[in-house]
C-alpha cells in the first residue's frame, strides 16, 4: 500500500504562502506541512526528518516544496537542502519562489507554440531579474538565441556572465544589451520573432512604435499583471491575440498554462525520491503537457 | 470533479485556535491552513493566493475563518479581507473571533424557543461586549424590543448609536440603561420576558431579588461559564430548566446548540464563493437549524 | 459515524519537528494541527480547544502528541496539560520528546529478545541523560537490576534517587557508577549481560578492551549514530549481529523497531481518550508488538 502523499512546504517569508497551498492540494498532495520563515540555517533538522522516516519504496511520497517571495533564499535554501541529502536517502525538491521558475516556464511555452525554441531570436526584457533570468536560459538550453536587455550595464553583463557558466556553448547565443536609448533597443528588436518583458511592474520597457516597427516578431508576451503595461498594447487577459503578424499575451493569458505547469510538476515530484524541480526541469513538465 | 475544501484559518492571536480547528474538520473541511498573528497589514498576500488559485466553478471549495480571542481585531481583518477581493473572484468568509457570533446566536435562537423574537421584550446585561452587542443587533434585527444594560453609560449610549447605525428603525426599540442602582435595574427588567447575561467572567449582573421579581419573564440566558453565575440561582449546565415561569439556560446548555450552529456555518460557506457569514447570516444558519 | 482523527502537535521548539511529523501521518492520522514555540504558560487555552470540541464518544478521535529537542521541556509540557484535563473531558497524550520514549523503549525491547528484562544485569552508560534515564526506568520496572554509569558522581546519584522515588523497590536494584577509573567501570561490567550506550555524541563510553573482558554479556546496544561508537567495534547498522557469545546492535539497526513503536503508539491514543503515553506506556505497546 501507498503512503500518503506528504508535502513539505518551505517557505523563506515570515507566513508561507496560501498560493502554494492551495496549489499543492489541488495537485492530489494528501498532507501539506507548511514550515514558515525557513532559511539555511534552520532547515538541516526539518530535512532529516523528511529523510529518516519512510523507508526506501516509501520515501517518494514525501516532497519538498520551496518558495517564498524571494527568489535568491529559495535558491539558496534549495542548495542547503540538496547538500543535506546523501546517497539514496532524499526526497524530491522543486523551487518555485515567487512563481519565477512555473512563470518563466510558461511564459517559453508560450512562445513555442509558435516559434521553434531551438533557432528563435528572443530579446528578453528586464532580464536581469528572477524570471526574466530563467526564461533566456530556458532559450538558451534549448538552442535559442537571446538578447537580455536591462537598463544597467554592469547588472546585464554579470547576469549573462552567470548564464553562460550554467549553459555550454550559451555565451555564442547570448549577449547583454543594454536599453538606455530608443535607437538601441529598436536595433535589438529588429532581428527578434519573439520578446518577453520581464520587468518589474510599473514601467513600460517597450513602446507602442518600437513594438511596431519591430518586424520580424511573432509573439510577444508581457509578464506584468499591473499596469502599465511591459509592453505598451498587450493586455494582461491577452492569449494568443492576433495584432498584425503578431500574436500576444498578458499575464493571465499565460497564468493558466503557468497553473497547469505549478500542478503537474508537484505532482511529478512523487514519481520518485530524487527529482529536483528547477527551471529545465519545470519546462520540460510544461512540455510534456503540450504533447 | 469537486476540489478539496480547503479552510484557510486567519487567528489574530499568536496561536490558532485549537477550538476552531477541531470544529473545522468536523465541518467536513478537507485541508485545513492554519495562519497566526495575521492583521490587516499582512494579509492581503495570503487572501490573493486564495482568489487566484481556483477557476470560477471551484473557488467555493476555498474559504476563509477570521477568529482569534479579539473581536475588534477580526472584525477589522474581515473589513481587509473583502476590501481585498474583487468581482466575483472572492471567496466565502466567517467571523467568529472569541466564538462571539456562534454564541450570540445560539442564546438568540435558544430565547426563540419559548418567546417571538418579532415582539420580544429583552434586556442585555453586559450589553456593551462583543456578544452582548450581537445579541441585541440580532433581536432587533427580528423586531424585538432590547433594554441595552452596562454599568457605565457613556459605553451603553455609545454601543447603542453604533447599533442603531447598522439596524433600521432600531433607535426606537433599543434604550440604554445603566446598571448604578438596584431600582433602576429592577425598573428595566419589569416588562422583559427574556433576559441574557453577556458580561465577563466573575460579576453576577442579576441578583436573585431582582430576578424574582421579573415577573413577566419567560427565558432567562447566563452565557458566563465561571462562577459566580452571570445571573444568580442559574447553573451553566441549565438547558430550558423550568423555575416557576421561567426557562433558564447556563453557558453550557446553549454550547451544544451553539456548536452545532458553528458546524452548520463553515459548511454553508462551501455552498458559494461570496457568503459572508457574521452575526446575522450565522443566525439565519441557526434559524435553518430549528426548522 | 467516527470523527476524523486529529492529533494536535506540540513542539516546545521553534519549528515542529518534521520527523514527528511525518510518522504521525504514517500512523493513520487524518489531520495534523502543528504548534510550535508551545510551553506550561501557554498551552492552557490550546488543551481547553482540544477537550471541548467533541463529545464524550468522539473525544478519542483527538490526542496531543509532544516533541521538541529538550525532554524536560516536553515533560514539563505533559505535567501541565494533564493539569488542565478534568474528569473525563480529556484527550490521549503522549510524550516522544527528542525520541527519547520510542528509542528507549525500542532499546529495551531489542535486549528482551535475548536476555530476560525481569532477571537481566544492565549497565547503562550516559545514564543520566534521558534515554538512559528511561532505559533504567524501565528494566526496574521490569524486575532487572541496573549499573547506572556516568562521570559525574553528583548527576548519577541525583538521577538514581529521582528513579527510585519512581519505582517501587527499584532502590535495591539500581545502583549509580562513577567512570572515572577504567578498572572500576570493568568492575561494573563483569556481571552485566546487557549493556546501553545512550551517552552524547562524539564520546566512546567502552573500549574494546573492556568489552572483551565482559564475559557475561550478551548483548550491547550502542544507540549513539554518529561516529566514534559509543560501545567500540558496535556499527551503527548492526541488528544483532554476532560477535563472539555477543549479539550486538547500533543505532539504526535499532531504529527499524523503534519507529514501529512510535507508529503503533500514535495508533494506540485513538482507542481511548484517557491514555498518556510516557516511557512505559510506550514499552507496552512495543511488547504488544513483538507478541
Amino acid at each position: 500500500m501507498s503512503a500518503p502523499k506528504i508535502l513539505i512546504q518551505f517557505d523563506t517569508d515570515k507566513s508561507c504562502s496560501t498560493f502554494d497551498a492551495v496549489v499543492a492540494v489541488d495537485s492530489g498532495v494528501q498532507h501539506l506541512l507548511q514550515y514558515s520563515n525557513v532559511n539555511s540555517e534552520n532547515v538541516v533538522g526539518l530535512v532529516h526528518g523528511a529523510m529518516f522516516t519512510r523507508g526506501p519504496d516509501q520515501l517518494k511520497n514525501t516532497a519538498i516544496f520551496v518558495g517564498g517571495s524571494n527568489v535568491a533564499d529559495g535558491e539558496k535554501l534549495v542548495a542547503k537542502i540538496r547538500e543535506t541529502f546523501f546517497g539514496p536517502v532524499r526526497v524530491s525538491v522543486m523551487l518555485d519562489s515567487n512563481g519565477a521558475n512555473t512563470t518563466a516556464a510558461a511564459a517559453v511555452l508560450s512562445a513555442a507554440k509558435h516559434v521553434d525554441l531551438a533557432t528563435c531570436r528572443a530579446v528578453v526584457l528586464g532580464g536581469t531579474g528572477p524570471v526574466g533570468q530563467r526564461v533566456a536560459r530556458l532559450i538558451l538550453r534549448q538552442g535559442g538565441y537571446v538578447n537580455l536587455v536591462s537598463r544597467n550595464l554592469e547588472r546585464a553583463t554579470a547576469t549573462c556572465w552567470a548564464i553562460n557558466s550554467q549553459v555550454e556553448g550559451g555565451s555564442e547565443r547570448l549577449q547583454a544589451i543594454v536599453s538606455d536609448s530608443p535607437s538601441r533597443l529598436a536595433a535589438c528588436m529588429q532581428d527578434a520573432n519573439v520578446v518577453f518583458a520581464c520587468g518589474a511592474a510599473g514601467v513600460t520597457l517597450l513602446d507602442e512604435e518600437t513594438l511596431a516597427a519591430s518586424e520580424q516578431l511573432l509573439v510577444a508576451i508581457d509578464l506584468n499583471a499591473v499596469p502599465p503595461a511591459g509592453i505598451a498594447g498587450i493586455g494582461v487577459m491577452d492569449k494568443a491575440v492576433q495584432r498584425g503578424s503578431r500574436l500576444d499575451y498578458g499575464a493571465i493569458g499565460v497564468g493558466g498554462l503557468k497553473m497547469k505547469i505549478h500542478r503537474a510538476a508537484i505532482a511529478a515530484m512523487f514519481e520518485k525520491n530524487d527529482r529536483v524541480f528547477d527551471a529545465e526541469e519545470i519546462l520540460a513538465v510544461g512540455l510534456e503537457l503540450l504533447k
